[in-house]
């Protein structure tokens, strides 16, 4: 199937992926009375007296926004704010479709950090929380940290929500293999927004950080101050060459977006390797291929192989839970919470699954009952 | 019926007016890979190509910011952006019922005019239109002047809404009094964003602004820029006081809020005045008051008297018709075209029909087929 070309179809048919609707009917002058003027001013003198009602009296309490500057849209890279929008409105359409959040798509025209910021700051009391998204790094990571603490959860889901379901899928895969997360070595390809999060997320013995000139290590005076933050980590091991970040490697995860993993890397690493071949659309090897050269278990982000390891498995849940409980913050804890459910979601692991598939329904409601209990 | 007591109540039954849905079911693989990966991408690259397809492939084409600062809601005045999402809400139910455009409101914490500008400018690539709402003079005139070079229609209610549909009352309150327009002297009070755009707007023989300390004029250094503008009208009446102002006047239009007039001022006026009494809840005379004291033709913002005043017969049909156009701006001529519009939807008016009521259901579409022919 075309999908890209059945994509172009729907849109130009239903002119986008997602609708505003009113919940009131207005059938009389009466119904205009309550629902607008005069009757709305009662409704918003409470609120002005106490704005923490916003979250009851008004769509706030369940209402996101997923705000964008289009400069890492999927595979595309920076095509600009206009041309995220399909892809933020089917971001929308998955919060409404798996945990009922009114999500709305903000796109912006600056891809100016401190502006960002600004932005973000200044439209927050209409929402709940703030989902960014497909913005590059190394600035996702100052605009995500400078907003920590503007009183919603801001969360960037490029970075921890593709950790937390590469964690969940770690957990289960290494059941498989029958290794512990304590004992491994993972070894991770890509420095972005994925890379950097899931580096600094997973807790192995030991792990190392690939980009495009090879290894990351102490040594390298070339790299952001988020690469040498990971260089920095208890379980980080230092290594000069490809063949050292390797050897010995029990798990390789494929995040760079557009990396190769050949037969002789896969050499280098432990017996039964975890293959987890993330970029997309073309992963780093082919789980065919990946399975020849001795993987144990082979994820990739694609629907048409098995193991798809897709953000959708968790971000409607964990900001469902983060809505319910009216918090500041989606914290560490909450993602590991996140991870753990999914995880446990099946049961009897084996290297054709190791994770529910994104359309089993219970999974988000079932995260975001795990959050709130957390 | 206690409107505010039934507002309340269906708030905190519905949790707000409005919803984000999808347009799109999710039943099994393939609907996910064409709403979303891979298939969107596509969809992205076309809009990256040609940055104006965002209006037809995606919700852009039909979405409108509702854009407050909380800071002149109702007759509530500075009540903070949560307390103004009840009243945001309630105009994007009107912008869906009216003219099924998709409104979202978006209410910012700052006040600052250059803050308000920069966020505006940053979220626009998403929206086709920006309905700013219950900004305070006169930072709303700075804000609206600033905002009019940004490729989409930035059009302040408060003001030129008011100002529309005053003018298409006025045009049939003339008819019933056999005046013409060009001949006609205009008492407005309330210097603020409604009278400051109604002065500007219409074209009598004489006008004259009144603020809380009486006629503004050329004399007066107390006013700010807005209101000088206003006094260097070609048709602008300089008066030092009350009697002057209201000497001969064929018109009153009250929109200061919460002024009063007496029999006195309408004392001073022409024989058979009119009276738009258009501060709420209370108007500045009940109309019965001012039939008594001579009134031709009464009008209020109220719907439980005739010729109710109310934005909403204007703004869903002008940007109904801005949007259907791609407009980059709403234009004097779009405004005049719409409230001739609207006035020729009363065939034969009279002192207790000027106007069609609110849930009229063709006005919009009426108003927006004009706005386009214009």
């Amino acid at each position: 199937m075309d999908f890209g070309k059945l994509a172009l179809a729907q849109a130009k048919k239903l002119h986008g992926k997602i609708s505003v609707i009113s919940k009131i009917k207005l059938e009389n002058k009466n119904d205009l009375a309550i629902a607008y003027t005069p009757g709305v001013a009662e409704v918003s003198k409470q609120i002005a007296q106490n704005p923490k009602l916003a979250r009851t009296l008004t769509i706030k309490g369940s209402s996101v926004a997923i705000v964008s500057d289009g400069s890492a849209v999927l595979g595309l890279g920076d095509i600009g704010p206009e041309a995220a929008l399909p892809v933020m409105e089917g971001k929308a359409l998955l919060f409404k479709e798996f945990a009922g959040i009114d999500a709305y798509p903000i796109v912006l025209n600056t891809k100016d950090p401190d502006e960002i910021v600004k932005v973000i700051k200044a439209i927050s009391p209409g929402f709940a929380g703030i989902n960014l998204e497909d913005i590059s790094a190394p600035r996702c990571f100052e605009i995500e940290e400078r907003l920590q603490d503007i009183g919603i959860p801001v969360f960037h889901d490029d970075q921890h929500g593709t950790a937390i379901v590469i964690y969940a899928a770690l957990i289960n895969s290494l059941k498989v293999v029958n290794k512990k997360m304590s004992e491994v070595k993972i070894v991770i390809s890509g420095a972005g927004a994925a890379g950097i999060a899931t580096a600094k997320f997973l807790k192995p013995k030991h792990l190392v950080l690939i980009d495009s000139r090879g290894p990351i290590h102490k040594g390298r005076s070339d790299h952001n101050i988020y690469k040498q933050q990971v260089t920095h980590l208890p379980h980080y091991q230092d290594c000069a060459t490809l063949a050292e970040a390797f050897g010995g490697a029990d798990v390789f995860i494929g995040l760079s977006g557009k990396g190769i993993l050949s037969e002789k890397e896969i050499g280098f690493m432990a017996k039964s390797p975890i293959i987890f071949a993330l970029s997309n659309p073309t992963p780093e090897i082919l789980p065919i291929d990946a399975k020849k050269s001795g993987a144990a278990v082979v994820a990739t982000g694609r629907s048409d192989f098995p193991n798809q390891i897709n953000n959708v498995l968790v971000f409607p849940g964990i900001f469902r839970g983060a809505l319910d409980m009216g918090s500041k913050k989606i914290t560490d804890s909450m993602k590991i919470k996140a991870a753990e459910t999914l995880s446990s979601m099946v049961t009897n692991p084996t290297d054709n699954r190791i994770l529910p598939v994104p359309l089993e329904k219970d999974v988000a409601s079932r995260i975001a009952k795990a959050v709130k209990s957390n």
